[in-house]
């Protein structure tokens, strides 16, 4: 509900709070604006107030009217000014631009790049988060963390590492510690396959830099993770959704794609599958991995959530034995995500390459944290904490789907990990801009498609949703709009 | 000279030797192994051991023997493996592999896309390296910086910061005072128009990933920044050198270049350009700017410099006001290197892209850095520093100067900031394999031109070269090559 207050109208706090998400995203390009009806009932002000306050809207450029539809999100974004003759002729193919890339099937909008990624970072309200996309900050707070740090940053140590470049593959510390934890999970690799990131979202570039070309096709899972979709597409990469089920991608879905289309890559979460929570089935993986021999195509193994995986998950990985996959994962989930530690491990033959496209997008990365960080797990610190995250996640998915069930809303997956992904019966990205409204993000289902399309689905972080108050607004919600 | 031992054979120090160099880029792919003769002269073994030892190298895959003409390094980096089927029928343009890329110009190689980034960080010997691109270690060290590190380390600031993704533009913090810093340069800048970076490399990365899309013409300067030319190429940009001039490029070059290849985008270094510490003329910086208007390309200013620049040194951006121009800059140069801290300054309609690109390749940056950067620049101690580096360079710089006078080199161009680009008569590709054995590391000439060439002419760090002894050593070389 909008207030009467003495400096704002109450036109300005509405055309004010519109503009606002559109330019924060939380209102992608394209997304319709509630009907004026709807809009005054939402917010209690009369439909004249709503009808200002849109043309408000309008003239700002930020929305633009359709005949006898309604008012739209227009893309905000400004082209570079370009003088005329810039244009060159001989560019037939400008596979770098969003409008040429074709999704094999249906129509596909192009993907809203950040609407997401904004909103991990838009703070909302000081209440929980059901959209977030990692643990709430004081779960992960620590004495060791900073400990570490005060280690490695000495007056001595610190001058040490920070006046010259340093390792073009990463510290040699961390890298060995990474080899002994991917050998517990029966990745084989040695500190020379492995090259350290700014966060697994680098290393995933990095293997899009080097594996693909504009117009390459890759394949994506689906629903999977948006910020992956977003940059392929910023690339020019054309995208091949896979459906994802509990046991593994649909292979037959998969060889058809192979046959059509000989893909490159295909990018994927097996572990605690990001926003359904699946784990791959290890028919499905040695499947999997025949298919990508026969057809040549790369894998790259995202294994963000390998800190809170159960103990003997199948990994592609470790099956393959880094020959057709690489492995990437971090430590935002677990430890520091400001700190942008992650690191990918590659086949002996890959392993130039890649470091020659890190050399060439960031030259080296900063060494502080990945010594801390090396420090962190010389002394079994971090697995410890991960264990204690681990039980504390499991106690809040039980209340958190008990909470949910009672709310009326049916899981679409088995609840595991960090994420719950379920069904509302009502459309999520209606929902997402009414619970904004009481200063809750919700990461609706479209944004888990690469081809965004309406969706009943949500992903919810069970580490934010054990709260009874969420709960409650949210089916008052969801009734309203049945 | 190589040394007889127990446990290696001669012809086997000298394979190892020319294997370590081809692996480490320092011999790059179709580079000319020395005759045999010769070799063996320079390294007083027989013939018959430099044959045996070729021919090891031969049998490794690492050199290729070509009838009469000698043994070239073959090109290492292996291509991943690909299915007989794999390759699409329907990608008419693969602009993103190199070997699409033309010049407009003669024959280029492609570039080696590393071997100047390698030697940056490949530790040759303790001697000071000539060929290095930073101020030595041990000039950069301070009491403020770890200060600075051990007060925003504190358990509570570091949790604050470390625990959530943090602000998608950087610290705001730092970029208050870069705005700040900026005013001083007379280029209009809010916080809100600068983004942080993982250094200044990868600021000019997010740069070439929103403006341009693969076969898009890049103007560059020739000479002109190896790992520039490098990225650009591996995005599968055309590149169009301009012959840099002690005023600024040639305007007539890029005029020509603007009526036939509507470039969209020119490189440059305007105050101490690398290599020859040129810097722009107040009238060549305003024409420059109206034939961007004219054509509509942008422009990117790497003021990489910045710190050790004249007071008043003409810079496009301050000229243009951030119209047309893009402002990058970092901190390699003058606090710590492996800190990774640069930053882009832009106008406010290219910002929301930029960021983009930014967050879809790492998200953030760390705020660990920048907080302690804001905390060194507030208190004017960097400022401070700075000066102190840069009397020192200057005295640094008349030492180098007379020894390299002394030495027979003659300047082609005028010393000034910390690189001088000399010539030395001889191929100073073949120069710097010899200085290697010697354990100095030299910027060869070649690596400065987009279109690779046999040059005389080299780049050295006037920090690192005022000792008498590399430059005894250097004449004594130089005269066995005349």
């Amino acid at each position: 509900m909008l207030m009467k207050s003495a400096t704002h109208s109450l036109t300005e706090q509405l055309s004010d709070r519109f503009a606002q998400r559109i330019r924060d995203r939380l209102l992608a390009p394209g997304a319709r604006l509630p009907s004026v009806r709807q809009c005054a009932l939402q917010t209690g002000v009369s439909p004249s107030t709503v009808v200002s306050a849109y043309d408000k809207l309008l003239a700002l450029g930020l929305v633009e009217a359709r005949k006898n539809s309604g008012f739209f999100v227009r893309e905000t974004r400004a082209e570079p000014p370009s003088a005329p003759g810039s244009m060159s002729k001989q560019r037939t193919v400008r596979a770098w631009e969003p409008d040429t890339v074709q999704a094999p099937r249906g129509n596909s909008a192009p993907i809203d790049a950040t609407a997401l990624i904004r909103g991990m970072f838009h703070k909302v309200s000081n209440k929980p988060q059901p959209g977030m996309g990692v643990f709430p900050p004081e779960w992960l707070e620590s004495t060791f963390m900073p400990a570490a740090v005060r280690k490695v940053t000495g007056t001595r140590a610190l001058h040490d590492f920070s006046l010259q470049y340093g390792e073009p593959m990463g510290d040699s510390g961390l890298r060995r510690m990474l080899a002994t934890k991917l050998a517990t999970l029966s990745v084989p690799a040695t500190p020379e396959n492995i090259i350290t990131t700014v966060g697994a979202t680098h290393a995933l570039d990095i293997v899009s830099r080097t594996l693909l070309r504009a117009g390459d096709h890759v394949m994506v899972e689906d629903p999977g993770w948006a910020v992956e979709f977003a940059r392929l597409n910023a690339m020019g990469m054309r995208l091949l959704p896979v459906p994802r089920k509990p046991y593994g991608p649909d292979l037959d879905v998969m060889a058809r794609y192979c046959e059509v289309h000989q893909p490159k890559l295909y990018v994927s979460v097996s572990v605690f599958h990001n926003p359904t929570g699946y784990c791959l089935a290890p028919g499905n993986a040695h499947r999997l991995l025949q298919l990508s021999t026969t057809h040549g195509f790369h894998i790259v193994e995202d294994d963000t959530y390998s800190h809170i995986a159960p103990e003997h998950a199948t990994r592609l990985c470790a099956l393959d034995g880094l020959q057709r996959t690489i492995y990437v994962s971090g430590f935002a989930k677990i430890l520091a995500p400001n700190w942008r530690v992650g690191f990918l491990a590659a086949h002996p033959s890959l392993i130039e390459r890649l470091l020659d496209t890190k050399l060439l997008a960031t030259l080296t990365t900063p060494a502080l944290m990945e010594r801390a960080l090396a420090l962190c797990m010389a002394q079994g610190q971090l697995r410890r904490h991960a264990e204690r995250i681990k039980s504390r996640l499991d106690a809040a998915r039980s209340r958190a789907v008990k909470l949910a069930l009672n709310a009326g809303v049916s899981f679409a997956a088995e609840p595991a990990g960090l994420f719950g992904w379920v069904d509302t019966g009502v459309d999520t990205d209606a929902l997402a801009q009414r619970m904004l409204d009481e200063g809750y993000l919700l990461a609706p289902g479209a944004l888990f498609h690469a081809e965004r399309k309406p969706s009943t689905l949500m992903r919810i972080n069970f580490a934010t949703t054990q709260d009874a108050v969420f709960w409650k607004k949210y089916s008052e919600m969801v009734k309203t709009m049945r």
